[in-house]
């Protein structure tokens, strides 16, 4: 029997999606994927469930957060917690004879369990898209370069691309403090965007102090194309200023875009994904406090799954770019026709003539209505084709 | 450490929809959910994840199928395996004030477990319609109607409609085996399509050769509108003549919607949704064995959630459709825009130009590529912009 306390409720961070946000949605995600299709990229989908070993292990998505189950024959299987792993299993089985470079999309439900309730959903929907088998900055390039044409074409206002280098930090941090474990925790300040916790870690590390003004700098590395400059100056191996040469290409071809009205420089961004290897980004929009979109390049995922190849893409959050687009699908114009049975099949051939017509008729039986007023406040148009004929009956509106 | 064994594998049941499929499932989703929108249907989403007793225990699929997980709280959850229970939760909390008749429509991805590989899929979208708070005869029509009005835009070819009554197999065979259980047995065969089983069980009963006849005479009882009179012979309670009537009328309203020609009556059809208590239909299309969709009346569930009314709905198996249509989404042609470094803004241009005027275009970093020769085959057209310069390097193709 059912209890009380489930009747109408759902799991904690799972939510309904009504008419209003469901054609949001999906407008918004048809602007973004046929931007996607444009520019050569072919939509897949995956499940949404798939063995623990291959995906839930290879996600950087933390394991207490994971929905996890078991199938019939014992083995442990999660629900998808992001795409990258799945379209890497992809590429390695079902598409294992398609030649790289592969452009791939995707609109997918990803799912984070909740701790508590926090406001988070459970259930989100991500678009996003990947370059497989290219390793060039113009690949960067056009990854970040689709990201910001896609979000343009949704009618998103207002909104700024960080750019970073996991390899620029990883470097800096090393030839600095030494050792990775000492960098990794410097590193976790910057993922979790606690400035205060670095500059406090810092102050109190054994280093000289021209070696901690080094660190501070890195937290100033925002901005323009001016930076370069300033962060050639804080780097000194050979890996660092690699990584910054690859960044000041990417700005360049930005440019050759006309994009780099979008960008800002952002040379201390850690994304918490461990497997990114380059080039990362975040999209933030002036109506949002997080990020509603990322991405990156993961070069080492692919040989995990024994195709090994440079790979780079992003993921836009579906829910927070709706949020911060607002209702944007148009209120669509609803006539209702009413009819009795004596015409119903007068009301059928006109219900039938207006949508061919392209509007959105509601043919309704008068004796399946219990309220006939409620139905004016729900229908911009009513029409009654009730009483025994035409011609005896009621009158049409 | 990723296993050898997963590395590759999804589990069992579950798919990869590659880009030929995925665009033939956005194009039979499109037309039908474009129909269902004409005809007034408002788009709605729910959870992939429910409350097992919400959800799972209201539903008629078998418990041994359902995808069962546990929530950090410790409560029993499911993937969903029908959306019929999904839409009477929402209709009972998020969609409480809105008045009856309520008219939605779904798409959306259901679970069934499997128990080995019998190449049935453990995922698969449904699209469907649902028609809440009109108990009438139109109803039932208008949802048969918008069933066959949506395949007839997917581009399906010769399909039929089995329609049946859950109220007439009932009383029939409770007027002749005298009691609930004995019914059930008889019941059962029919929901398995095993005639020769309702056979040899109704020999074995100790019942008159007259009341044998009517049993095997229901076999019978498939074909057009002159049934009702031979199936009017076979029953005797009212409440059997009554469903018989609202049959008869419900093919009056499919002729006045000019849809009889879809229709054959198949008066011992049981589904097996122990909800149903009224009409119920199956879709059969010529290419397949198996039926493509199906639906009918559901009068208690939602009372069950506290929100009592009388509803009907469809729902097509978008896989199998796609299966039964074949491919359908056109081969799009395809360029690509391969260039070197040197001449990469003026390939951006060209690239841009080209997806303005629709085209759908790579564009490819001549170093991103291990083997060039490949693209030939991949790509229907190549533009080499390559070289130093546009007057000093190699020609365009």
């Amino acid at each position: 029997m059912l209890s009380k306390l489930f009747m109408f409720e759902k799991p904690l961070g799972m939510r309904d999606t009504l008419p209003e946000l469901y054609e949001t949605k999906t407008y918004l995600r048809t602007e973004i994927v046929n931007e996607m299709k444009r520019w050569g990229y072919q939509m897949v989908e995956t499940p949404t469930v798939e063995y623990y070993d291959t995906i839930g292990a290879k996600s950087a998505i933390l394991d207490q957060q994971l929905f996890k189950l078991m199938d019939k024959q014992g083995y442990s299987l999660v629900l998808r917690p992001d795409m990258t792993a799945p379209i890497a299993r992809l590429v390695s089985s079902s598409l294992k004879q398609t030649a790289y470079p592969i452009r791939l999309g995707y609109h997918s439900n990803l799912f984070r369990a909740q701790q508590y309730d926090g406001g988070r959903p459970a259930e989100f929907e991500q678009v996003g898209a990947e370059l497989i088998g290219d390793g060039s900055v113009s690949a960067d390039a056009e990854t970040i370069a689709l990201l910001i044409e896609s979000l343009k074409r949704t009618g998103l206002q207002q909104f700024k691309l960080a750019i970073g280098h996991v390899g620029f930090v990883d470097a800096l941090l090393l030839e600095i403090v030494g050792n990775k474990e000492r960098a990794e925790v410097l590193r976790r300040f910057l993922y979790e965007k606690n400035y205060v916790g670095f500059r406090s870690h810092v102050k109190g590390l054994q280093l000289s102090s021209i070696d901690k003004k080094r660190l501070f700098g890195l937290l100033k590395l925002r901005g323009g194309n001016e930076l370069f400059e300033q962060a050639l100056k804080l780097v000194e191996s050979e890996q660092g200023k690699a990584a910054l040469e690859e960044l000041q290409e990417l700005w360049t071809v930005l440019k050759e875009y006309g994009l780099d009205s979008f960008i800002t420089m952002d040379l201390n961004l850690v994304l918490h994904m461990s497997y990114y290897t380059g080039t990362v980004f975040e999209v933030y929009s002036q109506e949002l406090g997080v990020p509603l979109g990322s991405g990156g390049r993961y070069d080492e995922l692919l040989q995990q799954f024994n195709r090994p190849a440079q790979a780079i893409g992003f993921g836009i959050r579906l829910d927070l770019l709706a949020e911060a687009v607002g209702q944007i699908a148009p209120t669509e114009y609803r006539t209702c026709v009413i009819f009795s049975r004596e015409r119903r099949a007068e009301a059928i051939g006109q219900a039938r003539q207006l949508r061919e017509e392209g509007q959105i008729v509601v043919l309704q039986d008068l004796n399946g209505i219990a309220n006939v007023d409620q139905m004016s406040e729900d229908y911009d148009d009513i029409l009654y084709v009730i009483g025994k004929s035409k011609q005896g009956g009621q009158a049409d509106e």
